[in-house]
Parts: C-alpha cells; sequence; structure tokens
C-alpha cells in the first residue's frame, strides 16, 4: 500500500496525465488537480482502449419512487416543478457531490466533470452497491467513443449542455443534441436493446451515445446511454433532466418503471439497468 | 502542529493500524486509507482500553420534528413511505457523508464504516455541537464491547446488516440481531436506564448494545445502545431505521418524542439523550 | 503546476498566517488546518487591502421557488415551520457543507467558520456558477471591514450568532445585531442601494454590514450586505435566516422577488444581486 500514498504528490488535471506523465498503468485511485489547484480523488481506469479513462461522475437512480426528491441530483431534489425549467442546474454547473468510492451507491460530480478538457467518453453500467474493485467486471455495459466529439463541444460535458441546455420546453422532440457512435468493451447492440423496455425497443437503434434527449410533453433529458432516439418516448431509456416532467415521472432515471418496476415489459427498463448506476468517463 | 501534518504520510487502514505500525499514543485526527487506496480523515480514540478505536459514524437527530425528510440519513430522507422498505439504506451500503469535526453537529458515515474489518465496537453519547476537543469528557454515556463479537459478523457494521436487514416488514418482534454485553467508560447501567423514558425502562435490561431491533408495527431500527430490548415498542429506545414507522415516528431518533420531548415521561427520552448525538467507532 | 503541490506541506489555520509565515502572496486555493489538525482546501484572497483573506463561507440561492428546501442551508431544508425556530441552525454550529470550487454554485461554509479566530470580514457578491480565477473581476459588490468588530464578538460569525441568535421569535425588529461601516473595494454606497428593490432603499443606509436583523413578524435573518436596516421588512435585503417566515417567503434569500423575480420594481431585489453568491471572508 505504501506505493499509492506516493502518489498524493503528483499534480495531474486528468488520468490521462497521470499516464502520459508519471506511467502509471494501474487501475485505481489516483488525486487529480484542477486548474485553480483544487485536490480531489478519483478512480482511473487504465486498462481500457489504451487507459487514462478519468470517472468523472455517476448517475444513480436511490429510489425511483422519490419523484424529484432528495437524492435526484441529476434532475431536481425540489419536485416536479417547471420552475426552475434546469431543474437543480448540475449538468451544466460546477456543483460537485459524492465520494468516488461511493460512486455506485449514489449520485457522484467530480471537478474533473467541468475542468478536464476531454476529446471521448466512456460509460460503464455497475449494479448499485458494487465495490470498486469489482466495478469492471460486474459492469453489465461497458462502451467509448473513439471520434473524439467532445472537440466539438468545448471538451467536456459541462460545456456540451451549455450548447444543449437540459432544460423544461426548450424545444421539441426534434431539437436533440448529438449521437455519436460507440465502441463495445462488455454487450454489444443486441444485449444493449434488451436492458430496455419491449415497447422503448422500436424507437431507438443501439450503437450511440446521445445527448440532450426531448419527450412529446418537452421534458429535456441529458443521456440516452448506448441508444439514438428515433422516438419520442425518451423518458423511459434516457437518463438525468429537468425539474418537471408530465404525469410526476420526474427523476434521474425518469420513467423507467412505467409498467411497473423492472419487469421488461411495455416500456418499462430492465430491472438489471434500472438498478444499476450509470458511470461517465473522459478521456 | 507541524508534526500533525507529517500524519498525512502514514498509510493505514484504521487507528489500531495507526498505533501498532506507527506508534501514535494521541487522540485526535489522522488520515486513513481504504483498501483500494481513498485517504480520508478521521478521528482516532487512542485512550480508552489501550486505545487503536476509529471513529466510523454518528448518528445525529437534526431536527424531532422532521420526519424522514432531509437530514435523517440513518432511516430515510425520502418521507414516511413503505418504498422502499429499506430506507435510504445506509446501513449496508457504501455510501458516505459529513466530516469529522462535524460529527456532533450532523449525521457522519466515512468509508471505514464498511471497510475496516474490526473485533469490537465502543459507543459516547455525546452532546449536540460539542467541539472534537472536549468530546471525551463532555460524553454522558461511553462503553465499548470486549469480546470481539463483530469477527461473528463480518467484522464490520456493513456486514452485520448485510444479515440482519434494517428493512421494514423483513421479520416480527423476535427476530433480533445480537445483544452483545458492553463495558462501561464512563457511566453504568443505572445511569443508561435513566437516558431512556420510564415507560421505555420497563422492557429493557441495561447493559448491552443490540443491533437490529423490530417493533410491533414491523417496523426495524439498527441499534439499541446501551441496552437489549425485551418489549416491541422499540421505536422510543432504539435509533436508525427503515423509510417506514407507524404514525409518522419516522427519523433518526424514532418516536424519542413520544410523550413530548426530552420530559422524560411516559415513553418520552431524556432531553439530554435526545440532544445528544451516537458515535460509533471499531476496532 | 508543481509549485501549488507543494502548498500541502504548509500548516496553517488562516490565510492570514499563509501569507504571515509562508509569505505566499498568490491568490488561490490553499489547504488550512484547523485547531484540531482536520485539513480543508479554501480560496485565499491575497491581494485586497494587503491580503491574507480566508473564505469560509458563501449564500447561494439554488431556487427562489424552492421555499425551505434542499439547497437552503443557511435557513432550513425542512420546509416553512417554526419548529424548530432556529431552522437548520447552520449560522452557529460546526456542519460544514460544500467544496471550494462550487462556492457560487451552491451553498458553501468549511471549517474556517467557527475555527478561524479573526478581526475582520471581506465579502464578495459573485455571478453564480463563475469560475474561481474570475470570481474577483465578475463581482457586483466587494467591500470590507477595517475596525476589528470580529474581536467583540468573538472572532467568527459563529461566535457572533451565538451572541445574537438566527431563531424566530427571539425578539423584536428592534433588537438587531451589530451594523458595522464597510470600506468598498468595488461599487459605492449609491450603487449598493440599486441592488435592492425601489421600495427597500427607504428603510436602509448603505454602506455598512449588518447583522441579525429581524423583521416585523418576528423572522430573523443572518447578514444585511451592503446596509443598515432601519425598516422591519428585512426579508427583502437580507439574507440567511430561521426556519419560518411569515407567508412561505422561507429561505437563504428570504423575499428578494416579492414583487416579481429580478424586476428591480417594489421590494424586489435586482436580478444581478438575486443570481449572484455571497461569498464570506475572515481576516
Amino acid at each position: 500500500m505504501r506505493r499509492k500514498s506516493d502518489r498524493f504528490k503528483y499534480v495531474a488535471r486528468s488520468c490521462k496525465e497521470i499516464l502520459d506523465i508519471y506511467g502509471e498503468q494501474e487501475d485505481g485511485i489516483y488525486y487529480l488537480t484542477t486548474t485553480n489547484g483544487m485536490k480531489y480523488q478519483t478512480f482511473c481506469d487504465m486498462t481500457t482502449a489504451g487507459g487514462g479513462w478519468t470517472l468523472v461522475a455517476s448517475v444513480h437512480e436511490n429510489s425511483i419512487y422519490g419523484r424529484c426528491t432528495v437524492g435526484d441530483r441529476w434532475s431536481s431534489q425540489q419536485g416536479n416543478n417547471p420552475n426552475p425549467p434546469g431543474g437543480d442546474g448540475n449538468w451544466s454547473n460546477r456543483n460537485t457531490f459524492g465520494v468516488v468510492e461511493s460512486a455506485t451507491s449514489d449520485d457522484y460530480k467530480n471537478p474533473g466533470y467541468y475542468d478536464i478538457v476531454a476529446k471521448d467518453m466512456s460509460v460503464w453500467h455497475v449494479p448499485n452497491n458494487f465495490p470498486m474493485e469489482h466495478w469492471n467486471l460486474a459492469a453489465i455495459l461497458r462502451y467509448h467513443t473513439d471520434n473524439s466529439f467532445l472537440r466539438l463541444y468545448g471538451g467536456n460535458l459541462f460545456s456540451l449542455f451549455k450548447q444543449f441546455p437540459v432544460r423544461y420546453s426548450v424545444g421539441s422532440c426534434s431539437d436533440r443534441g448529438p449521437a455519436v457512435p460507440i465502441v463495445y468493451d462488455h454487450g454489444d447492440r443486441e444485449s444493449t436493446r434488451n436492458l430496455y423496455g419491449p415497447r422503448s425497443r422500436n424507437e431507438f437503434d443501439p450503437g450511440f451515445i446521445s445527448f440532450r434527449a426531448i419527450n412529446n410533453e418537452r421534458a429535456a433529458m441529458a443521456i440516452c446511454s448506448g441508444v439514438k432516439p428515433r422516438g419520442c418516448n425518451t423518458e423511459h431509456y434516457c437518463i438525468g433532466g429537468t425539474g418537471y416532467f408530465h404525469k410526476d415521472q420526474c427523476g434521474d432515471f425518469p420513467s423507467f418503471d412505467w409498467d411497473r418496476l423492472g419487469r421488461e415489459q411495455g416500456w418499462s427498463a430492465s430491472k438489471e439497468m434500472t438498478e444499476s448506476a450509470v458511470l461517465l468517463f473522459y478521456r
């Protein structure tokens, strides 16, 4: 364990710099330093596709029964309310919460989310409450992008969502943000399809990560993980959102339980999807 | 103060290791490191019964008038609701909250709660908002176990409560978890009895710490500090709990104010008990 | 960036000590250490009036539509309720929350708030979500005191508010805490007046910072920034507060939107004031 302690002396803004400058190739927790000199701890994936991936956030549904109440930090903790239209606004502000080892037990957002200037993203869907040492193996879906799409949007999600606000009534269903093709690290298009409800499968294409979806009722969602929407019932397969959803579907996983929780029937996502945290990495 | 700064270079998983490996015998704040390499600060009691006790959590009632609202992290922050039956689930997940110096001003849980593999527990009841330098002397009750009971339950409360879930409707009043005899460091059986309400005193035996009590209405509580229940009205003298309690008694100290707050009449716990935080240590 | 890393080895209780003992004159993030040895990071202003100012807190209105709900940490997160009369009590307890880089995106309180023994205060009103490197230039109002008034009240706000509790029904409108003259670093008396609503301007004098104001309905507020109240409608121009306000005006900026948000009409504060975080420094 002594070697891990020495990691504190590194001054790096991202796991990519830890890999490139200090030559560390071991997955695990490192200290990073923001542009302004604030230190924080997070997990580095030094394995996937050459390594250098920084965990910057996780989206965790604490209770599908609590509708935009405490714990729904990626939508709203203020209840289902069109004022303010951006909900808690965490997709595009500098607020942070949680700690790295709790990333599968609670929502997590560290300063890397807004501080790191990155090219690509990686996403892991890890069953709730799994310990860090098993995240990789336990994940039900893992993929990354490799076309440097973040360069077009300011280098991170903080900037991307300034351009594509996650905001109630900001536009119509056709006003979506980018949809980016993905490379699978665990899973494939078919397994991605099956993570969502049977009716949802008719209105998306697997093999993508999509940003800022808007549904029929003009609620906005931040990320559709693994899929590109064709239809407008995105509340059943996209996560994060504004502070207002029709029929009180408000929450970090807004309406994943439409036809009963985890039954994988109608519009309901699978139980394994609903009970997994979505870990977001940059490189 | 310079010497305290050097403490950062220690790599130890618990205060016991700080004592055994580095020979530190001074009570105070040290950095610990989890198995996965995450660093955090907590308080080490290096005095009681040979020292080496790590503060891992505190249970603090922020408002007896707020029923499973914000701040009731050891029961539920989602309101009094049988769904989900485990409330916020913090007794058996990897979520953490609070910082060490605020342990008597707010709920506190650090990574040691799930990371340290321990044998015994120590508990301090410290009046709310007391500063760390006075915790020991200000405590109204301090005790520890010395029979290595945690070995039977996975080495910590995280594991113990996996075996004995703190969950609404998980069983009947007789399905209690373990009751472990205690050694008093401040106080005795008589003073323990008097911390709880007159009517409560008829249904517990002092001189124990008990885990996972269940009441008449099938609500579960995590810890009965200082006592072993004989009866089933445990909501008046046990703490932490599920997300649902009969008659909206929901909260970290569920029904300590049944016959008015702090009046020490009927089922009401004493004012000093209700206004003290419960600090949990491992060794 | 390497030099910033070395800052971790400093052992100082305040930015004044960082300046005096270690000779650091650069604005930025430093590690401080409390009397009890707990380390934390915060921002030091090493420029204003000789430097040595420690950021200890920020008051940020997350949603003027959420009335003492989640995020209203300087009043109450338990709803508009006269029980408990002190709300969440954070003006006079050891609870802490937030991190330094998020000080303009969320409420912030670090251990310096209660740990540092200071003489004077400095206040910056910074538009929400501005990054740290622009706080100084972006501020719409900046001022400090220079008469060592904190010496009379225990050296910090934690002590001051023990003497002048922020508590519902603690007294009448005339039972105010101290009003201290200020020196402007950006702005002046005229610009201060214009930050508040036209009707508010008739009942305060600019050029002061005031503590513990009480309104007609006996609600208490913590700070009137830039002004000394003469009247009793302080809910329109003072911040922080108890857990109870008449007509559900409860919140960190209790009734800044009385005559519609940010319209600068009637009692409503200006939009720039309502959408700025109030950063509190000690020296």
